[in-house]
């Protein structure tokens, strides 16, 4: 009797999930890296009532028009739930004034805005912490998502509709989401920068690049059983003055400034730390 | 009959290679990071002979002598096909004129310093391209080695030497074993600074630093199927002048010059890229 009450109890919560859990509305503003990448998974979510995509050049997004609702013009917007903007940092706070929508979220996707900066009354941020480029196909479980609501209804909401195609939720406030995003541009965006010019250096000498992989994922592995400043190893490390110089002699001049402030800063991280 | 020869062969094969193939002697001088780690992994492999660790400070070498003949006299050196030094890059020249050995193979496994400085006939390089930290465990298979010798059949020494430990290696002269040096100071030691920064401002802001780790891999996995420069995101990639005064002005003095010389860089990098 038990096992069967037991089966029936989780037929019941499928049921409720699949089919009495109402759908979220959803409607992405912009097309560009995050755009695209929502647009693809939202779509795809059976949850998920992706209703309609605008962007300002209707071009960019006709391909769509055979599965989803397309627009380039505010006036025709829609009804939903959740409004995702997802247009460049500098034009969310213009793009939250031309959506003459009332009463209803509207977010952003950015690392770097205020939540503030959108006018409305119910705002909000929707912010997935990765690196997109476009084409390249994206997992979106494993990235994590920031979340952010000045109402605590619009955080819930904003959490069912992250935990649909995420499993990493955080709820981060503006000045933590800032300070995090600041983070991610040198451990993503000047990582890969230096991965440019490892690659010009290789390049340049008929050195395959390839020889640098396992070095490369040992970096990042050692950094998960301990912290990056017990991790370090190389010549600014030692102070290893006769290699430095050698070093900076086979550089261009933009390359020497970027291996001089990295070389003084982990030398001075190292006369306080150690 | 066919199928007998051919197992009959692949049995000499192994006989050979087992028991046939003479062991080759190595003695390991120095035991800072690179030779703590070769002495584990040539004490354990059975097609080679550790025959004697010297170190400067016996002390630090003690705990060995139950197993490996240990020295810290120059004078006490045994015989051996070849003498691996591992001491630091300036010492490495002082270190060989010390070794009183005739017509024997002396290495170092330096990145940065020519074979050249090695005092003797019979010279090369036994250059493990890792990072180690002590008492790290490290999987030699996936480690490239790169060698180079003065004299051909040296090299095949060497190759021989390294293929016992390691799956991937690499013939390189020593201008490009300096070249690629260089480019892995870039990739590995300034990366894990700048993982150091992201992980200060963090911890700074109460942000866990894991929520960054999935961003991490991605960073480093796209590079594996697309070239750095088209993986390229982020404020300066874009030229988001506003976001990037925004974020020089929450860093450090020293952050900050790490900022500005990646961004500058990554700047000038796109204006002639496209």
């Amino acid at each position: 009797m038990h096992a069967i009450y037991k089966k029936l109890e989780s037929f019941i919560k499928i049921m409720n999930y699949k089919y009495l859990r109402p759908m979220i509305d959803v409607i992405v503003i912009g097309y560009g890296n995050v755009g695209n990448h929502l647009v693809d998974v939202l779509f795809s979510n059976n949850s998920v009532n992706l209703k309609q995509v605008y962007n300002r050049s209707i071009e960019k997004i006709n391909h769509l028009a055979s599965k989803i609702s397309i627009t380039n013009s505010f006036d025709k917007i829609f009804d939903a739930d959740v409004y995702i903007i997802t247009v460049s940092d500098d034009e969310i706070s213009t793009v939250s004034e031309e959506l003459s929508i009332k009463n209803k979220l509207i977010v952003h996707t950015s690392g770097s805005v205020s939540m503030e900066l959108i006018a409305s009354k119910r705002k909000g941020v929707f912010y997935p912490l990765q690196t997109f480029t476009k084409n390249k196909e994206i997992n979106f479980k494993n990235i994590p998502i920031c979340v952010e609501a000045n109402y605590e209804s619009d955080l819930v909401l904003l959490e069912k509709l992250a935990s649909l195609i995420s499993e990493n939720i955080y709820i981060l406030d503006s000045f933590q989401r800032k300070k995090m995003h600041l983070a991610a541009v040198f451990v993503n965006n000047f990582v890969n920068h230096l991965y440019h010019v490892g690659h010009t250096i290789c390049e340049e000498n008929n050195v395959p690049f390839e020889i640098l992989h396992p070095l490369l994922e040992e970096t990042l592995r050692k950094i998960k059983d301990i912290d990056p400043i017990d991790a370090q190893t190389g010549p600014a490390k030692r102070n290893d003055q006769k290699t430095i110089t050698s070093q900076l002699e086979q550089l261009s001049e933009a390359q020497q400034k970027i291996y001089t402030s990295l070389t003084d800063s982990i030398i001075n991280t190292y006369k306080n730390h150690g």
